[in-house]
């Protein structure tokens, strides 16, 4: 194999140009296309920056040209030579215009026909791509995500630095939370018996920051959480995560929009408007049946409980009769658009979201067309019509059962409605903020409230009254960030003294005693004078996900773990040797061998 | 308490002059000094960047002056009012010229006493400190460092994004590997039996991105060794990491002394001069006793094994003939400086490094002094002093022994000296490379040679030959950068090619079989077309603590942990619940247990 020694490349490929022609240039890379044409060879070579055409010719030097010749893709080469016009110009590429003609040529690696081929588009297996991930990340839709998950990341650090955020590093090695999802435990070998667990997120440590008068914190870190992998998650993902001392919800609030606005000007080239529209979570539910609106179309969800409560269908006036509601959303044009076939699979597609069923009235020229029509007096129709704007040749869709779950029915079809009717404009990028979230939820598993954010966020100031005598209306000063119907991040103004704190985890169902066990650090760091605060975190991985416009968070994620928590390459998790579980003090369990 | 409600802040504490007087601002902070002299009260209120005097006058409004009264030290409050000139302007203070005639005052937090006084120079003991990191983290000393971290890592990152360096995160949940120190284990959940391990250094995925054509990569990125923690070592530590592809050493070399130098300009405004000094391992050693050489101060070793090796002093000729060598460094004025009893000292400290003891001469007018005067002919003492341009009053130190104890005890001892006798510009950088290091280390304990960075170092090609036949005589492409007489990083050039690896697992005393079975996945990507590629990394806390001129990375971490790994603000590591390790299949040993 031949050495670099001496030899320096001058120009990436993907850099060089006309501006180039006549130069001698030294470029480095991989084989990505080989043409012999007999007295002639052709090379693509690739590197991050681009493709080059390295041409050879046995005319002029036949020695390169036989060492050309046992080229093959994927060999790593580096190639000297000078820079010409091509006689025959390549439209497709960058650099079509122009070839080196090669005078220097070293085989500085050889390649096997790697296991699948190294183009832009593929369909192969994503475990095969897990596996041999270093070749999966030579394609150039791989290598653009993670330029761009670089420069997401570069253009936040920088933005909050020049705001007088300083990045602090919190522990990785800390201390298990039982509030909150599965940690990972990390054995210590000092205290045997003992663990660390691995942060599902650094809530506390950036809280005692404040205290410690830092002012302004961010940091890009690693969290975990030892979950069953649902969908797209993983087991370890990055937060953006920062947090502000004496700021109210604005404060926070309006540091990040510019942050955001930086970020899409930079990276994508797009200007968003700042202010972002902030919605209430009541609003939320009620007009898109989710927290997390996608208001780049319509379809907003009309609640008729009050037209169709004395209807004779008993589905409808059931539901209300028994606390729930009935809500429809219309679907314009939809006696075009959708078939009884469709219809028939929106149905069994809102039971998913455990709605009962769905009920579906065609508005005609005359009259309606629908399995329930008989239901309905004339005039009830003409009500549902008017309120839900429903003009002839428009598609109501109902679901009626308890609030959540028309919301999460409904919430659910208008985007799969949208998905399937191509109602959605791909280069919006529609931000707003959700507002005013309940403090509370009511776990009927646990019989008792808890924290919707985490137990540390603070109620709303007009609603503290409430704390005593209905918890669950209590709304908190939290804040989520929504992108196209993703949560990019969310956050809240902190409770910052001891009493609200202790009275909170009062809520929650702790005794005292048992508040100050788990969260004793904090309560106490609280007396020493703390400053109001609050924050938010990013989920890096779904943001740069968002804006590279990928399917998935694998696809941003260098080597990412499969859904059963492996990495596919490394082979990890793996046995150990007895005498590092010895050292450990811990050994596995009978059951679990068997 | 009263909130903030409506309240903005206008400026930090430290940023008001003199510029701002007869404006009208708000601040926020905490009471750091509190005086009340009856109708006057003055409060330091202080943030992150800096003191502000506020004045109460209570003939000006008795009511703010009497809600003043009750403030204490570590209260946090927001203070409005005009900015005005003192009568009684305090040097000591950057705006001592200035103070805010207070208007409107809210108290946000009370503070009880804390555990120990908030002031800059602090004797309270580390538990203490570490106990109650919040207030240890409000002295200025401690803010002032863990910006100077943040300002660190923000230079670098701008500098190798600047050359095309993309920052790509890499699994933090890995696979245990068998070489180097003691991994961290992660049991997990769902696959009973099997452990990740918390990487060490993200070296093999690094290497991978070459593979994968990403050119140039770097992180700032938590590592983790679990073991007994020497001196000033933490479990968890940060590198700056680095990969290059298509490289040589020098490449590797000049962009980071790049790096470096803006570093040390941008946070120092030092202008350090580049290239650095290059010096061989085998230099290093032989002049400096260290590969870890403070080139601050002189007293040089020099060799005099030639010169004693047949004299009269048994401990000198038999350490020669046993393979040793007989080495000296000369203490200019070191008969007026070093007493009898700090020479005995000395003998003390270098038995700590396994030589058998210090022998000494003095220079004087005429003759010496010295307990083995009498061992040695006058020629012989003469060509001593000549070698090691000794004059009257200096003070010769000897050790004689095998090589590596030589070289230990007077590389340290030299130090020693220099600090006790004041030697070392504290304002000096001194900055070098340290090159040619032995590829392979001989070690008694496993009866084999071990690499000496690390197993995918490569050669250098002049000794490639050596490999067989003398591995112990091959010098690898590695390099470390030194900071006076401490290692800031280090790194190499790989190995590239699966024959060179395997060759070099061979040398390592692994068979072929297990060489595959541990490094495979390495070895196999190998195969498919390998860029040559080295790269280096930086312990960024020991970086922040010598630019800091901290005494300890402790200093510099916001939250660090103590000699025995424990968390002592957390209490981490610490029990969990049995329910947590039954999902995990492990059970606490009952050795342990006992």
């Amino acid at each position: 194999m031949d050495t670099l020694h001496g030899m320096k490349r001058t120009h990436y490929c993907g850099q060089l140009s006309e501006a180039n022609i006549g130069q001698t240039v030294t470029v480095m890379g991989w084989v990505d296309v080989y043409r012999n044409l007999g007295s002639l060879i052709f090379v693509d070579l690739r590197d991050r920056y681009g493709i080059i055409q390295l041409s050879f010719d046995t005319d002029i030097d036949s020695e390169i040209f036989e060492k050309a010749a046992t080229l093959r893709n994927e060999f790593v080469v580096a190639a000297s030579g000078e820079v010409v016009k091509r006689s025959a110009p390549n439209p497709k590429l960058p650099t079509g215009t122009i070839e080196i003609k090669v005078s220097e040529l070293r085989i500085l690696s050889k390649a096997e026909t790697p296991p699948f081929e190294i183009k832009a588009e593929t369909d192969v297996k994503d475990e095969l791509r897990l596996k041999y991930r270093y070749l999966d990340l030579r394609r150039s839709p791989m290598q653009k995500n993670i330029e761009m998950r670089h420069k997401i990341a570069k253009i936040a650090r920088d933005f909050y630095d020049e705001n007088g955020f300083l990045e602090i590093e919190t522990p990785m090695l800390t201390k298990s939370t039982p509030e909150g999802a599965r940690d990972y435990l990390v054995p210590s070998r000092v205290h045997h018996g003992k663990f660390y667990a691995l942060p599902q997120s650094p809530q506390q440590y950036k809280q005692l920051l404040m205290l410690a008068g830092m002012d302004r914190y961010f940091q890009i870190v690693k969290c975990f959480r030892d979950e069953d992998l649902r969908a797209d998650r993983q087991p370890e993902f990055t937060q953006i995560d920062l947090e502000m001392s004496f700021v109210e919800i604005d404060d926070v609030i309006s540091i990040n929009e510019q942050m955001i606005a930086r970020v899409f000007k930079e990276a994508l080239g797009i200007e968003v408007q700042t202010p972002f529209l902030r919605m209430p979570y009541q609003e939320a539910m009620e007009r898109f049946g989710s927290d997390k609106p996608d208001t780049r179309f319509g379809l907003e969800l009309v609640n008729i409980s009050e037209l169709v409560k004395d209807c004779g269908f008993g589905v409808f006036s059931g539901a209300i009769a028994n606390g729930g509601s009935v809500r429809a959303i219309n679907v314009k044009g939809g006696a075009d658009k959708l078939s009884r076939k469709e219809l028939d699979s929106l149905g069994e597609f809102v039971k998913t979201y455990r709605a009962k069923g769905l009920a579906w009235m065609v508005r005609e020229e005359a009259g309606v067309r629908s399995p329930i029509a008989k239901f309905f007096k004339e005039e009830e129709l003409e009500t549902i019509f008017k309120k839900t704007q429903a003009e002839a040749g428009d598609t109501l869709l109902f679901v009626a059962d308890q609030d959540n779950v028309v919301f999460d029915a409904l919430g659910a079809l208008r985007c799969e409605v949208a998905r399937r009717l191509d109602l959605i404009d791909k280069n919006k990028f529609n931000l707003l903020w959700v507002t005013e979230f309940p403090l509370l939820e009511y776990s009927e598993e646990e019989d008792r409230y808890v924290a919707k954010h985490h137990p540390f966020t603070a109620p709303m100031d007009e609603d503290l009254a409430l704390l005593d005598t209905e918890p669950g209306k209590v709304r908190a000063k939290a804040y989520d960030i929504i992108l196209n119907g993703c949560e990019l991040g969310g956050g809240s103004i902190r409770i910052f003294n001891s009493e609200l704190q202790e009275k909170m985890f009062e809520v929650l169902g702790f005794t005292k005693e048992e508040a100050w066990e788990r969260f004793g650090h904090l309560m106490e760091a609280f007396k020493y004078g703390t400053p109001p605060h609050g924050g938010m975190a990013y989920g890096l991985d779904r943001f740069v996900m968002l804006l590279c416009g990928a399917d998935s968070i694998r696809e941003v994620i260098a080597f990412p773990k499969v859904q059963n928590a492996s990495d596919l390459m490394m082979n990890a998790p793996d046995v150990v040797d007895d005498k590092q579980l010895k050292e450990l003090g811990i050994a596995i369990s009978r059951e679990s061998k068997e």
